[in-house]
């Protein structure tokens, strides 16, 4: 953990909180945190800033805050990402909030099977925290947002325009010879929407339904890579392009 | 699984193979292999081919296999990586399969937990399936071979040139300006030895003797990865540039 993500309502006033459970846990075990010892914290939506350890007691960490550091910009990648089968977006989910990511727009698709809608691995409980612990890991305070779609041409032909207005569009597609680094050439300075179809591939309607509104396809070479690799490496390249 | 990749013992003089266990569970019930139909096959560091279904009974499956499509290009990318947590290991073996790594060259380091070097996770028994798994996922053939060193400074100083001969070096240090894309711009013809240092970062004694042995630094933006998010990222980031 390289920052502290606090919630705006554990915080009194004066930027005094007492933590208890699993964060005190970790100042105390794996930082061996003392009176008077300085930790990087953050606010969640909010600013970074530094906490001083003032008391520790009881398996409890009385910290002061001040948030002086300014709130981090938000990433300028959104994913638009078939669902994936429950243990894969089960490890992405930290990823996905580590690496910068805007909105995690997830759909249903024709090689989405049905029942991957069904897993707790898709409610706020269990994706939440997964998210504040990339945003720890990547000393970044901004949530991604998430949304789930269950059709796909609803989604592409009357939601996207409202939830994603103004970013350029490209949809990850094996073996298209085109390459992300060429979609984005000289668009560099705005957001970028990355679709991610289904270990399948999007079908033939599917593609030329984003074709249709917007996207460009691009490849990743000619290795076929499981969805959290695939999302890993095009956010990264995609990243890497647009900084 | 998007290849069945076979051991060269395992099969007869005239390309007939009678699979039982994972491999033939994976045919009848993922598959649903049955007998007429084809599966794209390959040889363990050889040839890619077909395989015809010619019987199934009792959980087994016979194939008779034909190699016709060359064997595929060895990854031009090898990968210096000090010991990360056997957790994370385990999540890396299969994605460092998938993207393509020729080598992989694991380190000690001062930031490296002595006991990482005690678990199974570092046994063939352990990442050799796991390396099997990636190479199927993404329809390689070529294993990536493992090295284990205990002492940087050898594995530097002496190993390295004949470990790894005749590649550009890049050691990611997180914060550094210069990206991937700047140290191998001009230079994408040949191999790259990429190092990635533990999760508190290489220290200066060992950043130094990179630098001396003609490691170039570059960095990944502002946002610390875990290690197993930052090496999928930092070797697709290498593929894309390289490619």
């Amino acid at each position: 953990m390289n920052l502290l993500l606090l919630e705006p309502d554990q915080l009194s006033a004066d930027g005094a909180i007492r933590l208890a459970g699993p964060q005190a846990r970790h100042l105390l075990t794996v930082l061996r945190a003392v009176q008077g010892d300085e930790v990087r914290v953050g606010l969640l939506n909010g600013p970074l800033g530094r906490g001083r350890v003032v008391a520790t007691a009881d398996g409890a960490v009385d910290l002061r805050c001040t948030f002086d550091s300014g709130v981090p910009e938000p990433p300028r990648v959104d994913l638009l990402l078939a669902l994936p089968r429950p243990k894969v977006l089960r490890r992405l989910w930290s990823q996905l909030a580590a690496l910068g990511v805007g909105q995690i727009v997830l759909t249903n698709a024709a090689r989405v099977e049905r029942n991957y809608f069904d897993t707790h691995v898709l409610t706020p409980a269990c994706y939440r925290p997964l998210l504040i612990e990339g945003l720890q890991q990547a000393r970044d305070t901004r949530l991604p947002s998430v949304s789930i779609h269950r059709q796909f041409r609803v989604l592409i032909e009357d939601d996207l325009d409202r939830l994603v207005p103004d970013a350029v569009r490209v949809a990850a597609h094996p073996g298209d010879a085109r390459t992300i680094a060429d979609v984005l050439r000289d668009r560099s300075d705005g957001r970028v929407l990355l679709a991610v179809g289904p270990e399948g591939g999007w079908n033939d309607f599917e593609l030329d339904l984003l074709r249709a509104h917007r996207f460009v396809t691009a490849g990743l070479g000619p290795r076929t890579l499981r969805t959290d690799t695939a999302c890993v490496a095009l956010i990264s390249i995609v990243h890497g392009v647009i900084r």
